[in-house]
């Protein structure tokens, strides 16, 4: 069965799409832990982040530099940090989450009550300052 | 003045290292999130990751990968996930942290006591699995 991000990828389920190329999507976490949280991910489904192929690995990650980039870009925050853990979804996921002060709790979880206009406009605002 | 990584790489400070390429070091974080949490720098002095150049940012990710294979081998965690975060040394670095129950808590800061002859054990185990 296709995991919940292929779902996405394939628009079955909708998402606050960031960017995309031929093997890797980005999209707004829905549960952001601050405003601007970003999911990376290939389009292949690969459980495990570094059971990817060197290129692929290598793809994915320049992939979520030029995301980052344009999250920093739009957002202005002191910088944009990266957290891979991957135990709830079996599909290979980046999160990319903005730093906006030093105290900040760096983790996962919902910190961000984003209600569907913030997170159109913020997925707007980051998708046009991706440069792919 | 060279950052403390740097110091680390010129072997000015001692660390318990794991290994080592033309471009890239790794060894033991001193303050372990958990058992064999590994610290992944570049030799090149950046602060932050995502100002790497691309095939500098591509080779410290393979780099990465190599080296959390390793770890993956050597202590059989569930699979090993990354956090960068950065704002203690400016000098990127990506932390390379074990998962051995679904259940840890996935964040910096020292939650596992370990004395010098269990760093040099863990270092020595992981040393010898990894493949570059």
């Amino acid at each position: 069965m296709a995991s919940i991000f292929t779902k996405i990828i394939d628009g079955n389920i909708p998402s606050y799409k960031i960017a995309e190329d031929d093997a890797c999507y980005a999209f707004l976490d829905i549960n952001p832990a601050a405003k601007g949280h970003t999911l990376v991910i290939p389009k292949k489904e690969t459980d495990y982040l570094f059971n990817l192929e060197p290129d692929e690995l290598s793809g994915l990650t320049l992939f979520a530099q030029k995301v980052a980039c344009g999250i920093d870009r739009a957002l202005q925050p002191i910088r944009t940090g990266l957290i891979v853990e991957g135990m709830e979804v079996p599909h290979a996921h980046i999160h990319l989450i903005p730093i906006y002060k030093p105290s900040q709790n760096f983790s996962l979880g919902k910190k961000t009550d984003l209600d569907e206009n913030q997170m159109k406009e913020l997925a707007r605002r980051i998708r046009e300052e991706v440069r792919l």
